[in-house]
């Protein structure tokens, strides 16, 4: 059993004797969770991460509107102390489909559909302050690590150099994930796997001294924890690499500072030092790419808006800045434009210059 | 070098000695192109894959209307031979971005969207008889694979079976993938990733003999690909499991019989002897599931039209059986439903007593 398991089985058993204690005493078992409405998320700007304020909601047994959510919660709990225990992991869905059942007497199931399990799942996480993961409920698993890196998960250890060109499938899980060793001056986050699949070829690992780890787009719960875990236990400088459009600044702002939808939990992902390399758009001009640039289409110039609202881009003039320069210029520039210059060029010339002179966006 | 690549240059070579050679002649140079057009797709039943007509058509320099993908044709041709010789794998979205240029004297580029140059990357395909990835432009990567077989690629030797949970992450060009050894009865083909997952963790590659590849979803060339090398070189049946519903019946179909899309180079995909072995409607009163199904939306219901009205459908008669049968129950049942007998139900109980009894669907 690895430790987040221990943690995750104290921290049930602590929240079933409480409720155990109410109980002996007489008195109507209740708890408190967290406000995950979007009017208690807020940023934290001093831990620089999105966050939920301390405000509590209660939820009791004998409330007729809590009852249904309170019989769910233990559900959850009981059910994530049994996966635990027997070393199994679930997904989300397979959760949802793993405890429906009838209600003996009714017409009712545990729940109905699984937005029902889904917010249950994250209440918990939310009251036990743990990752669902922690409790063995898994993330999907999607993107991948190419690299300088040995790891160890299920008592196997191998390098994520000496894998053909396919890199390490990031599994949903990496709680018991054990990082061996690693050789590499900083990890780069990338946005596309095309990406990534060019760097592997170009030897970018090995000459820009660098891991190279995608999300396949918006990096799904596996890869953001893979590298936070990473990123705290070997000290290495993030440095995030996407397309030049709002939706790359986006999933850089989630990495960086985490999401809405995971307040509760961002400090378990979000990492706030690292650093934006490109694409910029002055980067348009400086490489000369203004033939390989896309129009910014409706979807994007509103997501153009939506990015300069959030505190969290107002925080830095600078990612502000960028916003409007899209919205002047009226296009975006994809990652893999860079191949106009070369195939190599963002190997041997963009990335180096910019990392050799630290030209990077907070 | 690897031989499909040298197979490439050979290719490329005769396709343009054939042109200088009507240059030479002082002939218009010009070439035949397989017709593509859906009017020319066929499912062949005695090859069962769904394949192009004989059917040409000829792409002239000195026709005004043909002159402009004739040079485009040219351009990746070219630029492929480059590829293979340099040893560099690119994208198509990288191809359209290395290869856009502002043709001399003209406000015209080489091309002005990657529509382009995808049709041009097919037609070359279909005139030459090679995949896009033999001329290395590269498939999205995506999937990955689980078991014990031991592949190589680029100098690197190592066993799908020793990577903790995660598997090897399937490469979007898979022809320099060595198959060096393995051991299995089986390869199973599974949807969705989470499925995988649950089969990874059960042991079920162990317990019956499988190798386990999921596409994530419809999969990508690369992981097609894969398959279809790994069936031709072990000889292994290939056994699909998908969602019970339209959209995991059509994922099945592609598999076997291969996809419009590609219809002009199916014979490098299409496994025809692969065998389905669930979900299916029956399975819902077998296992007693009736109380974890979905209802069928607008959506999955037309997409049941559309499969009823293929050739290779109908080629199939349990299949249209299958299609009405959801029509009639109004439902769809998912591959991780099983959970809801227990998470071990279906490596434990449900693939091992199908897989013995051989309960597959054509």
């Amino acid at each position: 059993m690895v430790k987040t398991e221990e943690k995750a089985l104290k921290e049930l058993d602590k929240f079933a004797e409480n409720l155990l204690e109410q109980l002996n005493k007489k008195e109507a078992p209740s708890f408190q969770i967290p406000s995950r409405t979007r009017s208690n998320v807020e940023f934290d700007k001093e831990k620089e991460i999105i966050d939920i304020t301390g405000k509590k909601s209660t939820r009791s047994f004998i409330n007729a509107s809590h009852v249904r959510k309170f019989m769910q919660t233990l559900l959850v709990a009981k059910a994530a102390e049994e996966y635990i225990k027997n070393d199994r992991t679930v997904t989300k869905r397979e959760l949802y489909y793993n405890l429906k059942r009838k209600l003996p007497g009714t017409s009712k199931n545990t729940w109905e559909d699984d937005d029902e399990s889904s917010a249950v799942i994250e209440d918990l996480e939310a009251t036990l302050g743990l990752l669902r993961q922690q409790m063995n409920i898994s993330a999907k698993s999607r993107g991948s690590i190419y690299g300088d890196i040995t790891i160890k998960q299920a008592g196997d250890e191998f390098s994520c150099k000496k894998l053909g060109k396919g890199g390490w499938a990031i599994p949903g899980n990496v709680e018991d994930v054990e990082i061996v060793d690693y050789n590499a001056e900083r990890i780069l986050f990338i946005e596309t796997e095309a990406m990534q699949s060019r760097l592997i070829e170009e030897g970018a690992y090995d000459d820009l001294d660098t891991l190279l780890i995608t999300g396949q787009g918006m990096a799904p719960r596996g890869v953001k924890r893979f590298l936070k875990r990473l990123q705290e236990e070997t000290d290495l400088p993030v440095i995030a690499f996407t397309d030049g459009d709002p939706f790359g600044f986006y999933i850089y702002s989630v990495l960086k500072h985490g999401s809405m939808g995971l307040s509760h939990v961002n400090d378990h992902y979000a990492v706030p030092n690292s650093k934006f390399v490109g694409m910029t758009m002055d980067d348009i001009d400086e490489y000369g790419l203004e033939n390989v640039t896309e129009e910014l289409d409706e979807q994007a110039r509103k997501k153009i808006e939506h990015n300069m609202n959030y505190e969290w881009f107002k925080y830095h003039p600078e990612w502000i800045e960028e916003m409007k320069k899209m919205k002047e210029k009226g296009v975006r520039i994809e990652q893999q434009a860079l191949a106009n210059k070369s195939l190599e060029f963002v190997a041997e010339t963009y990335l180096p210059e910019k990392i050799e002179n630290e030209e990077f966006l907070p």
